[in-house]
C-alpha cells in the first residue's frame, strides 16, 4: 500500500482534532469538555475497506440521530465529517482502517444544564485494522465465549440505547464483570458481556449484536428493547432476507442462546463473529454463520474491492 | 484574602493535571482519555470554606467507594489527593472555593474492557465560590422550582448511582427535558429535574438529593433506590436527628412532594436550597427548611470560621 520505509510507517499515529490533524500525543481535550466531565458526546465506530468507509450514510444517519436526542446541534454536515475522516486516512496512509468519530458538546459555560449554542469538539481517531474477507484472516482470534451478567442493560426511559454516546459505563461494568482473580493474576472468563434487560430478556452485548438460529429462523433482539441499532446487525438482516432466509426479530432469554444451533455477535469491527460457548455451555456450529459470514465478505468485496 | 491587584486576581485559573499545575488553557487530557472515551471515570463535588475542604473524609471515602466500584486502582493515597487540592487552591489564591476532582481510568491499550493495570488521569479544578452563610447571599439565586421528567433514573442494577461517575447524560437529558422554545428562542420551564425510577417513585434529583416536610417528618428517598448518597444529605440528616425532628428516608412519589408543607434541595454547591414549586403547584414554605438551614451554617461557621 505504501513505499515507504517502515520508520515512517511506524510513526505515531496522526488524529483529527477540531478541524485540525495532530500527532496523537498531542490530541488532547479540555478538562472542562462536556466529553470528559459528563460522556456528554456521541460516536461511531467505522471501518473502511479499500480506503472507502463501509455504511457511512447509515453512520452518519445514526451519529445525526445520537446528536438530535442529545441536543447537540453541531453544525457540521455529513460531507464535513467524512472530509475529516478521509483527511485522517490519508494523514496515517490507511486504506483498511478503524475509525472512531466522535462529536462532543464541546467547553460550555456553566455546569450540568447544556447551553443551546454549541462549539462542539470534533475528533477522528484511526488505526490500522487489515481485512480478513474471503481470503485473508479475521479481526478476532477465534470464536466468542460469550457470558450473561448481572449488570443490567440501561433501559430506554434512562438512556435510550439508540444512542451511541461516550456514556459507557454500563458495558463497561459489565466486562469488569467477566475479570477474576486467577493464580497468575487476573483473568477474563469470557470474551462478552451479555446483558438482560430488567425482565430477563437479552438485549445485546457490551459492544455487539446478538443472533443465533434454531430449526425455525435467525433470531435478534428486536429494537423494542433496548438495543443498539447495530449497522453490521442491519446489513446482516438484509442478506438473510435477501437469501430468504426465515428471520424474526423478537424478546428471548438467554436459555434461547443456550440451546441454540448457533450463535453469533456482529459489530462494525468483528463483523460476524461465531460464539462457541454461553454460559460455558458449547453451543453448536452450523451452516447459516459460515454463509452469512460469507455473504457479508462478498458484499463488502464486491462494493469497495 | 489576597493582596495582589486585580488584574493578577483575574488572571487565568490553573488547574491540577497529572501531578503538575497549569493555566486552565493548558489543562488537556488525551482524546484516548478513557474518560473522554466512554465517561470512565470518577469525580466528587466540593467547596471548601476558609481554605478547607467541607467533609472531606465523607468525600474521600465516596471517592474511594467509586473507584472501587469501576476497579480503578489509582494508587493514589487521600493524602496526596488531598495535597493536590490544596496545591491547587494555593495555586489560585482561594479560599472559599468550588473544587471539582475526578479521577480517569486514563490512556489503556485496547479497546472498552478495562486493564487491571492503572495509569490515572487526576484532575482538580476550582473556581471561586462565595459563601452566603449566616450573613451573606446564598449561591442561588433564589428557591428553585423543581419539575417532574420522564427520563427515568439509571437503575442501580444497570450503573449503581452510588457511584459518582463521568457517565452524567441520564441527568443531561432530564434537565434537556426543562428546555423548551419560547418567542426569544430556548427557555428553561424549572430550575432542576426530578427523576423517578421504573415504579414512579422519587429518586432524586438531576444534581441535587430532595427533601420534604409534611406534619409527620422530614422525609428523604431512602438509598434502596437509585439515590446518590449525598454528603450534604448526610449531614442535614444528622443536624435534624441533633434537632430532635422526627427524620423518614422511605418511598415516595411526586404527589407527596406536591403536597408536601416544605420541600428543599440539597447538595455541595447548593447547600439547601428551599423549593417553591413543584411540577407547577406552589410549595408552602415552613420552619423547618431555615431552621436547618441556620443549623447547617452554624456548623459551617462553628467549624471553618
Amino acid at each position: 500500500m505504501s513505499d515507504e520505509p517502515p520508520s515512517e510507517r511506524d510513526a505515531e499515529p496522526r488524529f483529527h482534532v477540531d478541524g485540525a490533524v495532530v500527532p496523537a500525543s498531542e490530541a488532547t481535550v479540555s478538562v472542562r469538555d462536556r466529553g470528559f466531565r459528563y460522556g456528554d458526546a456521541a460516536f461511531e465506530t467505522l471501518r473502511t475497506y479499500a480506503g472507502d468507509v463501509f455504511e457511512w450514510a447509515a453512520h452518519a444517519d445514526r451519529l445525526r440521530a445520537t446528536c438530535d436526542l442529545l441536543s447537540i446541534d453541531h453544525g457540521l454536515s455529513d460531507s464535513e465529517l467524512r472530509r475529516r475522516i478521509d483527511e485522517t486516512l490519508v494523514a496515517n496512509d490507511l486504506d483498511d482502517a478503524y475509525v472512531r468519530l466522535s462529536i462532543s458538546r464541546g467547553v460550555q459555560p456553566g455546569k450540568l444544564t447544556p447551553q443551546p449554542d454549541v462549539t462542539p469538539t470534533v475528533v477522528v481517531e484511526v488505526d490500522a485494522l487489515p481485512r480478513g474477507g474471503l481470503e485473508g484472516e479475521s479481526v478476532w482470534d477465534g470464536p466468542a465465549t460469550l457470558q450473561t451478567v448481572k449488570t443490567q442493560r440501561v433501559p430506554d426511559r434512562a438512556i435510550p440505547a439508540r444512542a451511541k454516546t461516550h456514556n459507557y459505563l454500563n458495558g463497561i461494568l459489565a466486562r469488569l464483570e467477566l475479570r477474576i482473580d486467577g493464580p497468575d493474576g487476573p483473568e477474563t472468563t469470557a470474551d462478552e458481556a451479555l446483558l438482560l434487560d430488567a425482565d430477563g430478556a437479552v438485549t445485546e452485548g457490551a459492544t455487539s449484536n446478538v443472533f443465533f438460529v434454531d430449526d425455525r429462523a435467525l433470531h435478534t433482539p428486536s429494537l423494542d428493547g433496548p438495543v443498539l441499532p447495530g449497522i453490521t446487525r442491519s446489513v446482516v438482516l438484509d442478506l438473510a432476507r435477501e437469501e430468504r432466509i426465515p428471520v424474526n426479530e423478537g424478546r428471548y432469554t438467554p436459555d434461547d442462546l443456550r440451546s441454540a444451533d448457533e450463535v453469533f455477535l456482529t459489530n462494525t469491527t468483528w463483523e460476524l463473529r461465531p460464539v462457541s460457548k454461553v454460559d460455558g455451555i458449547e453451543v453448536g456450529g452450523g451452516p447459516v454463520t459460515p454463509l452469512l459470514s460469507k455473504l457479508f465478505d462478498a458484499r463488502v468485496e464486491g462494493e469497495y474491492y
